[in-house]
């Protein structure tokens, strides 16, 4: 009989996780992988300034090759609980459907991973021909300082080498089968801050106005794009997410402008690649102002999984599954697959995302059935 | 033996009459004209929501020509008066310079037109060959709602007829003698107000960015001159003098941008005209955004006193008396000319304008002697 995803699924769901509370769900998954075979341990993490976070590893086997599943068991907020068709906590199913918060992203995809994991240890004797892992953090939605970066290093100074990983996210924009994500473009912040000289609007050539420079600066930044994309890679793109001068005084003209910005970039560029392009850009349309760029510490490189017989091997199963050609995709934002990606290639495959994050986040029982067999068969030929 | 412009200039510096306070300042004013012959009235004007003002106006005649001087006689603060060599409402003279808030701006040239106005009725029986009045305001540097607008309309309720005005408001830049000014460009305020719509950055397009929107559409308004200004004009200029969106988070696209500006216009445009001209030149940019602009309300059109007879004859007497040729100039701020220039041609002289407003606010006696000497010739050609 084959383990009962829904009934995972509703018990996650039931556990109120929000980041970074663990709320019960590493303790179920650690039970039920537990009582599977697996060796489990919990690590927590912490760091000054930041509340301690709960993580888990779990493997059975030995040898290659060694598949890892990753993911988070922690939630963003509910919101406004009123306006949820059904509580954000209470694993209701109607009509077929599963409610609460989590149940695309991603305790859903969790319940699914255990549930095939059971399926395949059950056909199996109890193990895997390989080594299956669980790597499950409880600092994904937040600041995630104290989850993947360090489950992974605590995981590799062990001696744990993963050959390959499914990081369980909810990549399907509509419907189940639609996209792998086989990479994620790398994401980097910084402000544009032009410096002027203050003086009275009456009197504008005793005074340099920072706010003429940087809407110039902006607009040629703007005009030229950072490359035209890749075979894998929409073309890189810089938005520009707030212009503040902060100048009450219609009358005065002010002494500084910023404009802060988010570049998505493909990898054609690493951040510092990027950073030095900004910055020859900013300084040929600069026209004489003062500026400087601020820049924001970021771990988000891009990066690429490229095809081939693991990429492949995913690919299939969901067609075998879904009857569905799954597009390969870098799109969207970034995920713990940047940090994974440093220890081995990472493909990214689960839920629909239609509704994460959302009110009434909810997924089809016949989804996580689904989801089930794909992730069983990609452990049948992966171990096969 | 002329009249002492120094005593009368120390005590005006002695009232603290920062606006709306009166300060004891249109007392003196009165107490000297009305000892002069002059008939003296003190309306005091309100409005719900600003403080009442006191305001003075005197005449000495009957029939033609009516020359009026206006001024103001309210100060803005001494700022921190510790930094202030002289204290700012001491009356100080030291090393033949008189220091006080208001020395230049403009209780200095205020007691020049008394002391001149004085001498002008003793050489010539007590009564000018015409009518010569004083328009006094306390609510020149304040918002101005309780002063010269309201002033000039009771006059004129009453039947008052000026032919010319002097608005003794400190004209020139660093000379005794540098400047005149026969009109004052137009102000104009708005604010830019582009709506776009929110989304997250990793998927601008579904988002649509109103900063990009913003950018563009100031940029354009920037690139294209309004005017190429004229004889007596500057070209008009726009300034933006903030822009804001206060979008806190750099992984959302905002959902609006506003840019704040003001306009100082010559008179080839009218503020009617102006707006439309804006209005234009923004839709033509918009390139779909959509957008508003707000235009704050603004009595401050522009406006040209036409060089002839009357501003010949003032800098003629300037010239006179400071052997120097005053520019006719329109350049700066706005000023209450701006009002009277509705009943009557107007010319500003004043003193030198280098430390108005500023710590150690001060005037030559010098400069004070040779303003009244100024003021004075103007009357003996004005009413010979
Ligand atoms: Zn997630
Ligand atoms: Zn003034």
């Amino acid at each position: 009989m084959p383990a009962d995803v829904v009934a995972i699924a509703r018990d996650l769901l039931r556990c109120p996780s929000v980041t970074p509370a663990e709320g019960g769900a590493l303790a179920l998954v650690a039970d039920i992988l537990s009582r599977a075979g697996f060796t489990v341990e919990r690590p927590v993490f912490s760091e000054p300034g930041h509340a301690a976070v709960q993580n888990l590893h779990a493997r059975i086997g030995h040898g290659g090759p060694h598949l890892v599943f990753a993911g988070h068991t922690d939630v963003v907020p509910p919101g406004d609980e009123a306006q949820w068709t059904h509580p954000p906590f209470a694993g209701d199913v109607a009509d077929g459907v599963l409610y609460g918060r989590g149940a695309v992203d991603m305790k859903g995809a969790v319940a699914c991973a255990l549930a095939a994991a059971l399926d395949h240890l059950a056909a199996n004797g109890g193990r895997p021909k390989g080594t299956l892992s669980f790597l499950l953090t409880g600092d994904e939605e937040g600041v995630a300082v104290n989850g993947s970066v360090k489950l992974l290093k605590w995981a590799a100074e062990r001696g744990e080498k993963f050959d390959h990983c499914i990081l369980g996210e909810p990549t399907n924009p509509e419907t189940l089968g639609d996209m792998i994500k086989i990479g994620r473009r790398g994401s980097q912040n910084g402000t544009l801050v032009v410096t002027g000289t203050q003086g009275h609007v009456a009197y504008p050539h005793l005074a340099d106005n920072p706010v003429r420079s940087v809407v110039r600066m902006v607009a040629a930044l703007l005009a030229e794009p950072l490359d035209a994309g890749t075979d894998h890679f929409d073309p890189s793109n810089l938005e520009f997410t707030s212009i503040d001068v902060g100048n009450k005084t219609v009358n005065v003209i002010p002494a500084e402008a910023r404009a802060r910005f988010n570049i998505r970039f493909n990898d054609l560029h690493t951040q510092g690649s990027l950073r030095a392009l900004i910055e020859a850009r900013a300084a040929a349309a600069a026209q004489g102002a003062r500026f400087r760029i601020d820049w924001e510490p970021s771990n988000a490189e891009a990066f690429l999984t490229a095809p081939g017989p693991f990429v492949t091997l995913v690919g299939d199963v969901i067609t075998s599954v879904t009857g569905r050609q799954a597009e390969l995709s870098t799109s969207g934002g970034t995920s713990d697959a940047r940090f994974i990606k440093n220890y081995c290639p990472v493909v990214e495959f689960g839920l629909v995302n239609a509704s994460m994050h959302g009110i009434d986040e909810r997924v089809p029982v016949a989804d996580l059935i689904a989801l089930t067999a794909i992730y069983r068969e990609i452990f049948v030929r992966y171990f096969g």
